[in-house]
Formats: structure tokens, sequence, C-alpha cells
């Protein structure tokens, strides 16, 4: 029996390594990227590419404006904080006002649709630091919601929502797809690029990117501006 | 202390007549309009016209194009069943894919942007025996997500669902609307109107509506085709 899942794919470091580890642990892939008004369209472009990449045929994309809750440096016309440690702090300024909770039930629409009943996000320790949306009690809380808000579930289909990088570093997903073939080069992390497929370098995703290429060893394919 | 509501307004009666229960229970309500590519896009006038009514100021509308996802006469090119009786029965083709779980993240977000803990939905028994995201365990279980997923909920605040029309017929639901002082003429339940702010009458929602106001023997200003 195919086993299906249904993978969000921005296009970002994260989200490419998850897609790559679905395909690698045997699922039919379904992939969902999410226009949600964020600055860096061309995030959309590098998850085209690297659907093509990893021969995930059923690609889709949903556009929903969030920009209509401000709140966010990365929805709103605020500046995206630059050369600032707030990683590990705070919730950062760059936080999207409940944004795994709307990625993750546009992606149970899609698994609704193709028979998934495996939900996988890029979601890691690095984020879930700040981010409350990336913690683990939030991923199972949000597998009950999927079964019981489904016709699937209805049936007795049992949703699992699966972070395979939750435990790991940047160093560690950065291993992780060298080792599964992902051809980094494909993926784009800045917040802010400055052109097209260049990463500013000075954003809090470009530093956790770079310095993750670094600690794991693993040549660094990025063009950095700063 | 205030309390603030975020409510999910999509002009039909049922959306309706919970927007004006949160009113009457003293909320401070935001609402919530949700363009996802439905056919009947003159609901989103009555929602606005609903919302002008009940004097909620802050009225949001968010577009979310879930017609990549098929799969559903609301936002297929599929026919709208008309004068059959699946109302009960199994899960009808109306049935938009993880339609409430999209909504109520939509609805997490105006949330916590606007310090909300309290998210209020129209569903109610007629629906919850079709549609799997009307049930109650789904609405509990949504509720742990958006305290878990959002910043508020991190700080402490608990997050509740309230589905005031819950265990309420049709009948009862035109009760609780005209005790409120809903005026049921700016709402429109039709899934395929004929004409701005005409029902065609043949549609579930439509038989469903009809059904309610002449069970509960309230007057209906509603316009039929048929």
């Amino acid at each position: 029996m195919i086993r299906r899942a249904a993978v969000l794919l921005s296009g970002g470091l994260d989200s490419a390594t998850a897609a790559a580890w679905a395909r690698a642990a045997g699922y039919s892939v379904g992939a969902l990227s999410v226009d949600y008004g964020q600055r860096q369209r061309h995030e959309l472009e590098a998850a085209s590419r690297v659907a093509e990449h990893l021969e995930i045929a059923d690609h889709r994309m949903v556009a929903v404006d969030l920009r209509a809750f401000g709140g966010s440096a990365l929805t709103a016309d605020l500046a995206v904080p630059k050369d600032r440690a707030w990683i590990g702090s705070d919730v950062p300024i760059t936080y999207v006002p409940a944004r795994n909770t709307i990625l993750l039930a546009l992606l149970t629409s899609l698994a609704e649709v193709t028979g998934a009943t495996d939900l996988v996000i890029g979601a890691n320790v690095q984020d879930y630091s700040g981010y409350p949306d990336c913690r683990p009690e939030f991923l199972r809380a949000f597998a009950d919601v999927a079964r019981l808000g489904t016709r699937a579930g209805t049936e007795g289909a049992v949703f699992t929502v699966r972070a395979p990088l939750l435990h790991l570093s940047k160093a560690g997903i950065v291993r992780l797809g060298r080792d599964l073939g992902l051809d980094h080069a494909l993926t784009l992390s800045c917040y802010d690029p400055p052109a097209p497929f260049v990463h500013c370098g000075r954003c809090d995703a470009c530093r956790l990117r770079r310095a993750g290429f670094q600690e794991a060893g693993v040549p660094d394919p990025s063009t950095y501006a700063g």
C-alpha cells in the first residue's frame, strides 16, 4: 500500500529537506506552497525548483493574504531585523500570527483531497524556541484536529504530523539534505533577498543558514550579499 | 476587563446569529469574513451588511483560494445538488475539504492580533451530522491548537471555541436571532443565488432556512426564486 504524504514546501532549506526526507522515506508526496503575502516571493520560485528537483508531480500553490492581520515584519511594512540576536530569546518580530496553524490547515485540505494522512512540516528546534507554533505539543494537537475535522478521519484514518527536522540543529539539517541528495543551491532562506536567489546574509534566516553550513562542514552554494 | 471575541461572519443566517450572540454576551467583537473562492460571492456583501447592522467596527476580509484543492461543489465546477435529501446522511458534496479547520486557523490569527481568546463560530447540529469539522470534539481540539500555537497561549491565555448554536435546530437559530434583534433580511444562506440577495429556494441551505422560519413561526423576510 502506497503511503501518501502532504508536505509544506516553502522553498527554504528546512522545508526542502523535509520534502527530500518524505521522498526518501517512500511516501507518495504531494506538496503545497502557500503564498501568504510574504515579502520574499522569490521563495515560491525556489519551491517550484525544489519540487521539480525532487520529482514531486503534484505541487499546488495556494494564495492567502495574511496582510489583513498585520503584526509581522514578514507580511507588514515593518523592517526585517538585521544583525540582531533574537534567536532563542523571545517571540521574534518575524512571527506571523498563527502561521503554522494556517499552513497546516491548508495542508490538511490537500491531504484530504489526495488521500494523505501524514502531514510533513520542516519545523525544527532552532525555530520553536521563538515560534510557539513549532512546538511538539502544538504539532500533536494539530494531528488531532486533522483527524477530527476530515472525512477520512471520520472513517477511521489517523493523521500524523511528521516533523523530521524537529530535533536537528541547522547543521544537522544541512547534513541530512546532503545525505539525501538535495541540491541546496535550489533553496532560498532569506527573509529579504536583495536580488533573485541572492541571500542578504544579515537577516536571522541567513545567519542561521550560513552558520549551519559552516558548522556542518558542507560547502555552502549560496550567494550572500553581505 | 473587556472580553474580546473573534467571530467568523459569512453573512449566512448562522454566523450572523452567532455574531449577534457575541455582541449580546458583552464581547468586544472583531469579525472575519473569508472569501475562499465560493460561488456565492454575494454572501460576502451580506457579511458587510450584517457587520454594520451589529456595529462591529473591526471587520476584516481575507481571501484564500481553495479551488486548488477541488473536491467540493461550493468551490469547484460541480453542480450544487438541488431537491436532494443528503441532510443527515453522508458527508455532503458541498463539503469543502478541511474548511472549518482553515477558517478557524485564520480566525486564530485575527484573535492573536486583536487580543481575543474566544473564537466564535456558527456551527450547529444540523451541519455536524454531515460535516465532520462541525463536531464538538473537533471544536475542543481546535481550542488546544489555538492555545498551543499562539504567542498569547504561551503567555498563559486559554482559548475557547464558542459555538453558541451548536445544539440548536434551525428553528431555534431563527428564534434566537429574532430575540437578539437580528435583522434576518440582511442574511443570505443560498449556495447558488440566482440574483443578488435572492435565494434559489431549492439547495440544501435554502431548504433548511425556509423550514427553519416556518417551524419557528417567525416571518421569513427572504425572497425565494423557487
